[in-house]
């Protein structure tokens, strides 16, 4: 098949390499997939096989692509199917001609491989290797190795460094006016923790800047932006954002949309199922989405407790230091907050049931969850502190005057109609206790099913489910009390998520 | 959605997470992938999403498979669609109910993060991760990361003899009456290299127990078995190759089919994209084939230059120890052979022209390529010593005899009609030559290219397609004189490796 015409422009011309788009709904999640017959000219002469990387250009857009061939007859010799992100990477629409190549050799790939055998990347050999992850030429198994060599206390604070400002690189910075920008973030792996909004909303309204963006669930029920996102438009833009933080000094959104530290966001794909807590991974990803989002002052949570990411005092105590380390290597005052982490924080599981948690707190109501208030206050406390809007020492105080007065709620209401409109939470129409089988004290809560049981329920694509935990350990209870209540949007998920509970009735364990 | 019926049999008890198997027609390689709506009931209560790793059972076959979520309607809310890989693997016909269930942990992940941290690898440690790899456990990004934690010199002797153990578990073991088997195996990155036919020949005919098998092209325009395959079938099961070896006393088949150490199988299919070239997973592949195989006695052939694997006379000299240190320790007899690797060996480039070679070697034809006989005399004399059938350094001597009497010949027909039945090789009907445009003397051959103009021409799938190569380093050659001559099936694929041969005038370069 020699080229039927000799311009080079694939959208008009084509060629031996040119395969008319066709749309794929499958959803590989980031991966870029493209589906070619095995029996197509293209696959035999240039033998292309299942699982070969290509390059696909169409007009002045390149992707990589990870090729599964197709035997039978629902794709044309001609059509080259593409997955959903392949399709929005390289914006073709349906018969569009792409021109199909082998992907160019993988050249940063050699740093990994001498990093392997001990050489420390240097800031050159990172920005190539992290800039490549960033422009999808490295597959997930590329990404996996380049984890692993990092993994093990092998990168010193010098490649942390470099690493981190690489990872900035490949995406947006956003700069403010304000001399302070405030953030923070938690380290994980503690539910409900819904802190953040009812800080955000205490710090701006003492008049520090604090541009805050979120991350959506991807394993628990909500993530803050799930809880978010049910009262206020959450999938802002950058110049939205910063509309949004110049008019009213802080906002809560959700992060992805803004193109801050990518190269972040397909790493944590890949460490995810590995399960890999590389301290250095962990402190270059926190401090690569501060730095994109133009942060000056973070304050970091660190929950220490048997189901968290940091499990002892002593771990907390050096991963806090090494942190606080290479973040002033990088320009950046890190405060660090060490708490127990034995607990949810706050009573609802889910969207809207951890919205309406918030909202009692900023509103003062009494029904209010004093942990969700207490914590909230000690973490805007510091952050007002390190702002120069309190005295070291008097920043929690201060904090609990402004949520006290209303100023917070006010704030807050300002934020979201910024944001595009305040919303009212809607819980659950179906619902249903789980009860006490006899009297007792509550002595242990299994965090894990409980976050089960609502997703069960729906949470987070059904906003409005979840689970309300009514008994926290220490809790008298009597036979029949409730110590949970499940909210579903439809009667089948509601019964789904009750049969579940009821198999593992110690869930909220009672001792008689 | 609750059970409808509280039988577990999937196949005949549809329940909430029962979905009707429906065949996807794609070849994601030996990667087993499913395809579930993203609305439907099970993705949204158990939470499942693109990527997720699911197992799925079907009668008493479990296996994992990973997830990829689709939109529209080209699967139904209850079908769940399945790869070529998921479908063989599962054994399942369409319509059939198949249950889906989260995968288990994979518990034995944990050792390979160890090694991240320096802790070495024990006996059971590595036979647990191997066994999970072997049976899929293992996503591809598992494997790429335990790949990266073997590599950089890190595991000890030890450690190697306990993953070739743990590799040759995975699958089938060979055993014979003989008390010596031998083997041989080339280390690899020369083209053309097709000495095993002939060697198998003349070792066989002295009496010498050899089971060979051999691979197929993944990314060079043959492979051994491709080139054996155009002489005799090479598809044989275990059983068929035993009769075949009991027979004949030795074969030349594809090992693909075997089940011999398939976890090396699955290793290599994540080791080539990312091009580590680990020492120990080297040796361990190696090892574990030849064991499984039942060899006693292996000639592992090293050929050193710039486009092989290993690189230099103290490289090999090097991995030549350590190789036959963990084969004595592992109970194999290991002989190495150290030669140059800097030009293709025989002429025919692609399986029915490789064939024709070792053809004319085993009928001492005028025009049999002197290079690849005096190689195979050579690698097949080491194996005579080696199996005492020869004194030391006498070898290639009798090597010799046996090839000139023609008992080599003789012996090779017994194999072919023993595998099955002799073939004729037929070369492609279209031929075209590449002609020097001046005088002078050949100074250099691009061997990467040359190969790639033989895939072009349909090498290895068009088994009559490839590369006849006439101008070894040093001929002296006259203007228009054929440096190469390339074979096709059709004119259109002729035409297009013609183009591409002519766009890189240098691929043989002729000083004037």
């Amino acid at each position: 098949m020699a080229d039927r015409q000799s311009t080079p422009d694939a959208a008009t011309a084509p060629c031996g390499r040119c395969l008319r788009a066709r749309h794929v709904s499958v959803d590989t999640l980031r991966e870029a997939v493209a589906y070619l017959r095995h029996d197509s000219q293209v696959c035999r002469s240039e033998g292309f096989a299942a699982q070969t990387r290509l390059q696909l250009d169409y007009g002045q857009t390149t992707i990589v692509a990870t090729l599964q061939t197709v035997t039978g007859d629902w794709l044309e010799l001609d059509e080259i199917g593409l997955s959903e992100a392949a399709m929005q990477a390289l914006d073709v629409a349906e018969g569009d001609w792409v021109r199909v190549h082998h992907m160019p050799p993988l050249e940063s790939f050699r740093h990994v491989r001498g990093r392997m055998y001990g050489e420390p990347f240097t800031h050159d050999a990172l920005t190539e290797v992290v800039g490549d992850i960033a422009a999808g030429r490295y597959s997930s198994i590329h990404i996996s190795s380049f984890l692993t060599a990092c993994t093990g206390n092998r990168l010193s604070d010098d490649e942390i460094v470099s690493l981190t400002q690489a990872m900035v690189a490949t995406g947006k910075t956003l700069t403010w006016r304000a001399d302070k920008v405030m953030d923070k973030h938690s380290v994980g792996g503690l539910p409900g923790n819904r802190t953040t909004p009812i800080v955000v909303a205490i710090v701006t309204a003492q008049g520090l800047v604090m541009p805050k963006t979120s991350s959506r669930a991807i394993t628990s029920p909500a993530g803050t932006a799930d809880a978010m996102a049910t009262l206020a438009p959450v999938d802002l833009s950058a110049d939205e954002m910063r509309r949004v933080v110049e008019d009213v000094g802080g906002c809560v959104v959700f992060g992805g949309a803004a193109n801050l530290s990518p190269a972040d966001d397909i790493l944590i794909q890949v460490e995810r199922p590995l399960e890999l807590d590389s301290e250095a991974q962990m402190i270059a990803s926190i401090l690569s989405k501060k730095l994109a989002v133009g942060a000056t002052h973070v304050l970091i949570d660190i929950p220490v407790g048997p189901t968290t990411k940091i499990r002892s005092d002593h771990a907390s105590t050096l991963f806090s230091e090494r942190l606080r380390t290479i973040a002033r290597a990088l320009g950046l005052d890190v405060v660090t907050y060490v708490c127990q982490g034995n607990e949810p924080v706050g009573r609802g599981i889910g969207p809207s049931l951890e919205a309406r948690d918030v909202l009692a707190v900023l509103q003062n109501r009494a029904r209010a969850p004093k942990d969700l208030m207490a914590k909230s206050v000690e973490v805007a406390g510091r952050i007002l502190e390190a702002g120069g809007k309190a005295l070291p020492g008097e920043g929690a105080q201060v904090a609990r005057r402004v949520l006290i007065s209303g100023l917070a709620w006010q704030q807050f209401q300002r934020i979201c109609e910024a944001q595009g409109g305040m919303l009212e939470p809607v819980v659950g129409r179906h619902s249903k206790p789980i009860t006490a089988r006899h009297a007792g004290v509550v002595t242990t809560v299994d965090n894990r099913h409980l976050s089960r049981v609502a997703k069960l329920a729906g949470a987070p694509l059904a906003t409005r489910a979840g689970v309300v935990f009514e008994s926290p350990i220490g809790t008298v209870v009597g036979a029949g009390q409730p110590l949970f209540t499940i909210y579903a949007e439809s009667p089948g998920e509601l019964e789904y998520a009750f049969e579940y509970a009821n198999r593992f009735p110690d869930i909220v364990c009672v001792r008689a």
